[in-house]
């Protein structure tokens, strides 16, 4: 059980919007969220039961543990501003890449990186979220663990380095990837191609790697050495497009690369 | 109904047996199965009750049809060295990028490419996989589409145009995302970071487009414009790993500009 019962945020983006409600749901109150902007926070506030504020000095210090889910230049800033006020309060932020030093003053502090990729109209399983937690203080750290075992089974304990590396990672197989599709719906689009014909194709890239390595999942020209295929897709590409065709090629030679090491 | 009931193979790779095991499966005989390499062909032709010949000149020219599902820069070779025995062997290839010209002679010749990357070892389910046809005679086109749908509902006629810039859009897709799962891969492992714990990442990633666009699925920091992480990632990867550095960079400003062009 977590003593962890009274809570507030930081920010009302897609993080905190998935874990106020998930925390709401779960029986843990959350009393404020603050945004600076206030146009999210009200709705966030009405979905979790929670009072949204927009003055950073309208903020309760009197809750259990405070959650930092802005982006990662203003945590620092927001931090320092509450632990003046505040050394005694429990906080933690929710970043892959920010390191614990934000929160230097403050007695209690910890990360809580729930490593998933959030947007706002997506329904998300929390129980299958791995949540990744660093903290310097034992006991905290345990409070920290029965919070996160609320939400999922997995919950790991990482350094600062840990979680940064494994952020990077998340950053090629989750943005990098979107991006491949985004580009790939526009290319589409240009040529006057359903790009949904190309959704079976991306399933059956993720089914793949249930059953095989990534490693062991490649197919493709480059995969294959057919640098005849490739030279003939480079042509195309630029003419048509500079970003796709520096691409392309960065790809195909990392590809390549791999396999040589391989062999 | 297709009037194609016997077929025969050149190529014992991925795409030839996935479709042979499913041609025989729909009752369509594979009579014989013809590899260079003689590997792969015997444990296939096993698989389709086919014969497998290790000779191109054992090729028996009494077939409905002749599927050339071999790498690209091989196909109008073989192809050639067959029309010029009987021209009016109906034949088509499998491939995203090669255009009907291979088949310069053969009086009647299209493409039957299926839109999916298959690998030996994982199962597919081929009635979800589009096939795009080919063929500029209008009564063997109407025997492709017959046989197509034997597997398939999604069938569609491509040009040779369309085609090409569709496996363009596959291989960004498929083969450069997985290629990402790959770099991940590696990056854990040499951070001694566990690399399943990206998985449930990975398959929201994909979960997401079903439901929304790529482009209105994107997040991260160059989606947030958030130049101090990426700044942090790309120290950190100059001085690990520069193909990953280059690739981080490359795709960041890729996804930069993609906002811009939509604000």
């Amino acid at each position: 059980m977590t003593s962890i019962k009274k809570i507030s945020f930081v920010g009302s983006g897609n993080v905190a919007t998935h874990l106020a409600k998930a925390f709401s749901k779960k029986g843990i109150l959350v009393h404020q969220i603050y945004s600076q902007t206030c146009d999210n926070s009200e709705i966030l506030a009405w979905q979790s039961n929670a009072i949204y504020i927009c003055e950073l000095n309208e903020l309760d210090l009197d809750v259990d543990l405070l959650i930092f889910a802005v982006k990662d230049d203003v945590i620092k800033k927001l931090a320092q501003e509450i632990i003046a006020k505040n050394p005694n309060l429990k906080m933690v932020h929710t970043s892959g890449s920010v390191s614990l030093e934000v929160f230097n003053g403050a007695v209690n502090c910890g990360i809580f990186y729930p490593l998933q990729s959030f947007s706002k109209t997506k329904k998300i399983n929390i129980s299958e979220v791995p949540f990744l937690i660093t903290s310097q203080q034992p006991e905290f750290k345990n409070e920290l663990f029965a919070l996160a075992h609320l939400l999922s089974d997995k919950v790991y304990e990482f350094t600062d380095e840990q979680r940064k590396h494994l952020h990077i990672a998340a950053v090629f197989v989750n943005n990098f990837s979107n991006h491949l599709f985004a580009l790939a719906q526009d290319y589409c689009e240009k040529h006057q191609l359903d790009y949904q014909l190309l959704k079976p194709l991306i399933r059956e890239t993720i089914a793949k790697i249930d059953v095989l390595l990534p490693k062991e999942a490649q197919t493709g020209p480059a995969k294959r050495d057919d640098v005849e295929i490739i030279q003939k897709h480079l042509n195309i590409l630029q003419n048509e497009n500079l970003d796709l065709f520096n691409l392309y090629k960065l790809m195909s030679e990392s590809i390549m690369k791999m396999n040589n090491e391989e062999n």
